[in-house]
């Protein structure tokens, strides 16, 4: 049996809840929980926010384990290895996007919190497919972040080849965004922290950001007319993005990772006279991963956490909804 | 003195204008006007739909021309040799954009509208950085089109590395769109065109496309799910984007060089499950002119034109004005 903690009702509060998870799957790995992060979209998973949340419901995708159980068709795993295990538990492994690595964008992607059960529980279990060795000098408490938040902005790095040479402004520094900075400062980039919070400006410049603007004032976004190469957005509320087009250089690219679902206002003539490229994506391949794992490795990027307990669960979640988090949550047990 | 066709008010008709282009620059050419096309670019500068026309205003940025004038600074250009001209006459050449070969992006970029004069004309001048020599094989009457119409979608196809694996839509079958086509298919690529227009449908197949559907029409478009690496869209009016969407590949982009202001109702969340980009750009370099036209003449890519005489022009400019014009409209000498 898995001892895990479950919501029973969209928005509602998380309980012990037991589940049989039956025979281990030929293809599937079981793994003790040792950390798990909570993130925004577990909220979202609570609440039904997208339409396809089944109760009971057991939150948590971003998931540090020890592999206890593994399928007899998996190799290249073993029993006591630690690895990560993000938003995805299983993968076609037989369409276009499968075969060229780009796992992620597989049709057939199977979220870990929709049809099985996710990582708030003392056991998970998932396809082979989906888990991502952690090297050995990772810190484990704070890693479980990095396999939704940290390859979310690791992504758009290796998609778009941005070069060292570019010059990046991540807007909105809170879970992904002070991964984001991390990130494009070890890559190399001259980087700008947009925010809206005087705190949050003075931190942005230890996360990494050589310059900071506030992301609400039209003025000062245009005192950077004509600077970014590359703009990624971790915000999910509309700003004025003809304001932050205006930003970018020909050929710029404004991305989106926070997911917002209001409409742009932006209009075909806004993007030719430059060539600029309006785009989104959401966290990545396992293959994306360990290359994020390695780069995180050799230049120290690291969630900065704050730990709770697994039985303070609710605390947690009531935290994360007020929007109080420096910056990411991670479960530990006690 | 240089006889042109000028208007002498937005909206105003064409009459014959003679101005006196003073002394020929060191940096530029003077060219004999052997063929102007009559593009739609041309309309919105004689309305001002743009709010930079200035009056009198002498229209034309499709040339074709014999250079019979050279500056004292200009090297590489002969007396007698046949160039193209298109919406840009000069560039600032000493900015980043100028340097990486990228001059249409040059903020100080010089429409041949705007601050000097025209093509519909004897004669023209424009810097020599901004003239392109024409191939000798390439049929001279129908080639004007080729240096914005054929630039405009030739370009994406050259910045975004499509490869002849991919599969593309074209929607919009008129002036652009049926360069689009054979550049496409040229190209290698699969092709489908999206037109509204029966008659279009048909067209289309010689033109270059291997599929066709109603642009209108969404079940029809619905059946197109997943299947394209690239859109071009050469319409400017607004279509229901977020079908259209529907119909990219992961990783696939909705690339606009049709003039729309019309806001994209595309939201963040439409474009992050599978990475999607939207895009614009218009027209492109000379060294993108020079492999368009490299790559046209070996792969016979050829506006379709209908020819006037240049005393014609103000019916050729009601005929375009109509939206009647099989696919574009030339103008030439008596």
């Amino acid at each position: 049996m898995i001892n895990a903690y479950a919501v029973s009702k969209p928005g509602g509060t998380l309980a012990p809840f037991e589940y049989d998870p039956g025979e281990l799957g030929v293809s599937e790995v079981e793994l003790d929980v040792l950390y798990s992060g909570v993130c925004h979209t577990d909220l979202g998973m609570i609440d039904n926010d997208w339409g396809f949340s089944q109760y009971p419901l057991v939150p948590g995708h971003e998931i540090v384990g020890r592999i206890t159980g593994i399928g007899d068709n998996v190799s290249g795993l073993e029993i006591g290895q630690v690895v990560g295990l993000g938003f995805h538990a299983g993968y076609c492994l037989a369409c276009e996007e499968c075969d060229r690595g780009d796992h992620n964008l597989c049709a057939g992607a199977r979220p870990i919190m929709a049809g099985r059960h996710g990582g708030f529980a003392d056991k998970v279990r998932a396809d082979a497919a989906s888990l991502v060795p952690i090297p050995s000098d990772i810190d484990l408490a704070s890693a479980g972040p990095l396999f939704c938040a940290g390859v979310t902005v690791f992504n758009p790095f290796l998609q778009f080849a941005i070069k060292p040479s570019d010059t990046v402004a991540i807007v909105g520094i809170g879970g992904l965004g002070h991964l984001a900075l991390q990130v494009a400062n070890a890559w190399g980039c001259e980087v700008t922290a947009f925010t809206s919070s005087e705190q949050k400006m003075k931190e942005a410049h230890s996360l990494g950001a050589h310059h900071t603007l506030n992301s609400l004032d039209p003025e000062q976004i245009a005192t950077a007319a004509g600077q970014f190469d590359l703009i990624i957005s971790t915000v999910d509320v509309a700003l004025d993005w003809r304001v932050y087009l205006q930003t970018l250089k020909p050929r710029g690219r404004l991305h989106f990772v926070g997911a917002s679902s209001a409409a742009l206002d932006v209009t075909p003539l806004d993007l030719m006279g430059t060539q600029l490229s309006v785009s989104g994506s959401m966290i990545g391949s396992p293959a994306t991963m360990t290359k994020m794992l390695q780069f995180s490795q050799r230049h120290n990027i690291k969630p900065v956490v704050e730990m709770c307990y697994f039985d303070e669960i609710n605390e947690a979640i009531a935290k994360l909804r007020s929007g109080k988090v420096y910056y990411r949550l991670v479960l530990q047990h006690r």
